[in-house]
């Protein structure tokens, strides 16, 4: 899907901002499609564009301001040519159904879209697995105002309450008393203040706390009470900070009683309230903690300020049935989470023309759970969590800075007929370097940081100034002399154990750059759908598996008599998440009544899926080609990780399968 | 029990406040016990004193400001004597507990206690009748901040939700913008306000209604929403009623979903930003209708500022177990609904010293509900509310002050040793006429006016001034001669048609100044406990049926064998209200299996209980003594009533039985 990405030259908006080059339209001509999300209260418009081409969707973000200036631009290198069209969702039915709309998408198609913000631990941010089923859940969007909204279905959803007190309160209020007229700065006066000069406490009133009521002493009694009889001033920050809390906490008192009467467990926020606001997300986290006693969760959403255009886009793009398809996260081009956040970059947020990106890439196809997994709500593919984990975040965010000399050598290699490949490869090498220090910084720019995101982000980079695929002039089949027994993780008895016994039905092989393997039992072979480092494509596997047909009659057999089928798993990383894999290999994998699953390489066997349960047998295998890595897991470079696995429910039964007692 | 009021002369309070004369601490000396609820931000004081000997609870209402003058002054007068003793609701636990108690003391013992408030109706306050069972109910005490309680029980009350935004919010905020420091100075400025240049409505936003979302276009879609980048300055009174709106609507909502998951319909809402203000119980009543759809009502009550106090002294009253009584508002000694209100008297309001009073008699028994009426949850005793019919209302407040004259007279006739009755009696008039004044602009100060009100009004009065029994040296028996048939109500053919059938089991006889029956059936002769115009007491029926047994062995065998029995009715009222009954005549009426119930006499029969439904037989019978009255009826001045009803179900039965098809 990459492979067309045009360069243009940077474009500059000739009134006011300046548009960072390769970053902003950078492919405005190939534009399919237009959506804009014009919010009348809220403060930042976004501009959704479709590329024909490539199949990616551009959402930007711009303070209103700048507006006009954008529209401008638009207008000068769009709208004159004859197949654009300008979509606005300023039709009233539209916006709450184009925010509903986005959600689901986003929900359904970024993996760790929503988390939870706790100020106060080691990391800010939790990302949230994403539920196979994603309805029912409850949307509070805090605009001007407050909208909560019961969604059940991709096409039904309720506003089942509401309220005046919302940002628009906050932003009206906090004018009025601050004389402060920007949002961003009421915030500001906020994260500053102390509410307890303003507010009347539990103790304020009784001396302590209201033991039989059970109202600890510091809890807000009356928001503004002191206020009502004291004689004196009082400082701008810490009525801005009251007033945070007064509206933070009622919002998320009313968003848990909608929660409870309606029986829903997941809330999300959002709004411009919430957007990208440490100090909103953490009075509202407070807020539902305090109210619900850890009962329900309050959510948000990375991308919750895309999700009117997201929607608008979708609405405008029916007729392609936009849900038949999968998206995914470009890393490459979008700007991460907090990019602009006030509290992060105060002086950056200040500056005319900020701006934040979005970016997806649509697969062709649909991605569905492996129906093998044991719990599908609670898989996770990645193995450590590098968000969580600093020791481990330093180390890999070193390795990959360490790799970058030779991604860029083998990205110039790939391409010797390109004379402009090296020039392209430096900047490849600019962004990624870019890349990994704002992850440095910010390890919750992207969800959960993961050896499988770097990887994924490196391709995505790569992919961007167009190096598809750099090593395709380099793979190679390579069989690894294996060290002696006991390996690191050694479960290999049990599996000559298990050959032994009745042989399996159908056993699915997620293969990584090598190896191939046949016994009585029909084997699906997935691999990747598109390239990433020397894994083996599926379009390359197709090749490759004709020519040794060609050698070997058990395969030549194998394929003709159906019992070897070659499938695409829906990835292009050198990971393996299985619950994004192409709906075609699911189906597949029930058809064949698949009883084994074997998993090979680091990317797909130690770095995500080593912990993963499977509800059939699993094999995992690796090599440890890390020393860091071996060392961690206790073992040395080159261990060898040999994983036989049989879930618990099925242990017993394949045991008097196996040993006649 | 009012047999012993003392006349004091007048105190006058040393510092700063005269007290009217005869009307506040007027008994001060003979009180036995002290309650003053101080509730720590509210503006209102409360001091209840229990008099020993009259059993009469008195509740007076301070603004704060002369706390001290007050304090000081009870000191003088009262704690140097040696049986006082001074309990002050400063007990963390107890504030709740006493607001609850106090609620359910009000609840149980106060008819019309509660109200539904309607601005723009022909009369703005529609009393509900006590339920038999008040609990379970929601309590929304809206002080400083909100507590939002629900009782289940006399003693089981839980704090289930609040909130910080209350009447400290409305205050502290208030001052803030509008630099206004007085409470009931920012509710006048919010009743002459526009809130709708303050805030942002939905029409500001969609230029109409958004009516997918069902959200019109007058809805506040954020409160101070225009304030937040409008370049102007907004006026105190619009900014006063943005502010009242914006927490009456928050106040209403949380309310509702609270009730809505805790499955309770009856709401009532309290504490000092609610107390008399019609403002702010417009808000929050508008409030509760928008968000039930009417399903729930906003209840208030009549007696709300009393509930700490009346609480307080409850506890301090344990052992007396003051709820083994029942009590009546006496309405010589309270000040009614509204009489400081101040919308209604802004001037009033502001003068120092204005103070609201509550008085209950206490009765020594407990009342209940008579076990046969058919509905007790909906009967209402009153035929007429003249709260509502304006006409019938002017009749009779017009009817009361001509008649004023002969009771003066009657009352300085029935005290012929008392030298100094003639001028009680004047002090009397002026005190009823001016009860009468208040009436005819305040129709609802104590509760729905009824010619029952009146007329109980005007005993109180009388008691008040030591007139217990006014026509005490008149009363005789009078056999008036009745007009020729048919009568105005005439259902005598089908008792005559009945008496053939087989005799009553038990028959209740609710007498008033005359009359007296037997045939085989039991007879229960139910009587007034206290003296009430020239009705027969319970204590002068016992001595008249002992005089008439010495003649009528018929009587006396009656006597002699328990079929002739003498019961209290608990009233001390020309008019009967079903539902507060001496308990022990609810278990005589019980036990004989009471078939037959009699009422009869203008104030019994037509005033009340014209239509009520009982659920046995009934006989109600009157001659209308009342020219008016008779021609709104339909008849003429001494027209009979001769109802006589069966109820529904009983109807078929007894045809059967009586007519031998």
């Amino acid at each position: 899907h990459a492979a067309s990405n045009h360069r243009r030259p940077c474009h500059t908006m000739d009134k006011s901002i300046t548009l960072p080059p390769d970053e902003i339209f950078r492919n405005l001509e190939n534009a399919k499609r237009f959506a804009i999300d014009i919010a009348p209260s809220d403060k930042l418009y976004e501009i959704s564009v479709q590329e024909e081409v490539t199949a990616r969707l551009h959402f930007i973000k711009f303070e209103n301001a700048y507006i006009e200036t954008c529209l401008d631009f638009i207008k000068d290198h769009l709208v004159n040519t004859e197949t654009k069209v300008i979509k606005a969702t300023v039709d009233k039915e539209d916006e709450m159904t184009c925010l509903i709309k986005g959600c689901n998408f986003v929900l359904r198609n970024i993996p760790h879209e929503a988390f939870v913000y706790a100020k106060h631990a080691d990391s800010e941010f939790r990302f949230q697995t994403t539920h196979p089923d994603i309805f029912p859940y409850l949307l509070v969007n805090i605009g001007s105002g407050v909208s909560i909204v019961k969604v059940e279905s991709e096409d039904k959803f309720e506003r089942i309450g509401g309220s005046s007190i919302g940002g628009g309160t906050f932003w009206g209020l906090g004018a009025l008393l601050t004389k402060t007229k920007r949002f961003d700065e009421l915030l500001q006066l906020a994260s500053k203040g102390q509410h307890t000069s303003v507010d009347m406490l539990v103790k304020d009133i009784y001396g302590g706390s209201y033991g039989s009521l059970g109202l600890t002493g510091d809890l807000i009694a009356s928001s503004f009470g002191k206020s009502a009889t004291a004689d004196k001033e009082f400082s701008k920050e810490d009525m801005a900070k009251s007033l945070l809390h007064m509206i933070s906490n009622d919002i998320g008192q009313l968003a848990c009683l909608y929660a409870k009467l309606h029986n829903l467990s997941r809330v999300y926020f959002g709004g411009f309230f919430i957007r990208g606001h440490p100090v909103t997300m953490h009075t509202i986290t407070y807020s539902i903690n305090f109210f619900t006693k850890g009962e329900v969760q309050a959510l948000f959403l990375r991308h919750e300020g895309y999700l009117g255009a997201i929607g608008a886009f979708l609405k405008g793009a029916e007729e392609d049935n936009p849900n038949q398809y999968s998206w995914g996260e470009n890393y490459a081009g979008s700007s991460g989470l907090m990019s602009v956040s006030p509290d992060m970059y105060p002086m950056q947020r200040a500056r005319s023309g900020t701006f934040d990106m979005l970016e997806m890439d649509r697969l062709e196809r649909q991605l569905v759970n492996l129906p093998l997994l044991q719990d599908a709500s609670s898989y996770i593919p990645d193995t450590v969590d590098l968000t969580e984990d600093a020791q481990a975040r330093e180390y890999w965010l070193y390795c990959f800075e360490e790799a970058l000399d030779g991604v860029v050598k083998r990205a110039v290699a790939s391409q010797p007929d390109m004379p402009e490949a090296a020039e392209r490869a430096e900047k490849f090498r600019q962004k990624y370097r870019h890349k990994l220090q704002t992850l440095r910084h910010q390890p919750f720019a992207y969800g959960s940081l993961t050896v499988r995101s770097l990887l994924d982000t490196r391709e995505h980079c790569l992919n961007e100034f167009n190096f598809p695929d750099p090593y395709s002039k380099l793979k190679i089949i390579i069989v690894s002399s294996l060290v002696e027994r006991p390996w690191l993780v050694d479960s290999y008895d049990q599996w000559l154990e298990r050959l032994k016994g009745p042989p399996h039905k159908c056993a699915l092989f997620f293969v990584d750059n090598s190896g191939l393997l046949s016994r009585g039992t029909e084997v699906v072979l997935a691999s990747n759908s598109g390239p990433a480092l020397n894994d083996v494509t599926n379009g390359e596997l197709q090749i490759l598996t004709e020519r040794i047909a060609a050698m070997d009659p058990v395969i030549q057999d194998g394929l003709k008599e159906d019992r070897l089928t070659l499938v695409q798993s829906g990835s292009s990383s050198p990971c393996l998440d299985l619950s994004r894999l192409d709906k075609v290999l699911a189906m597949v994998v029930r058809e064949r009544q698949t009883d084994l699953v074997i998993i090979e390489g680091m990317g797909r066997a130690i770095h995500t899926n080593y912990y993963a349960m499977l509800s059939c047998e699993s094999l995992k295998m690796a090599v440890i080609k890390n020393s860091w890595l071996a060392d961690r897991l206790g073992g040395k470079l080159f261990s060898v990780v040999f994983k036989y696995e049989v879930p618990a429910d099925k242990a017993d039964e394949d045991s008097a399968l196996l040993t006649p007692s």
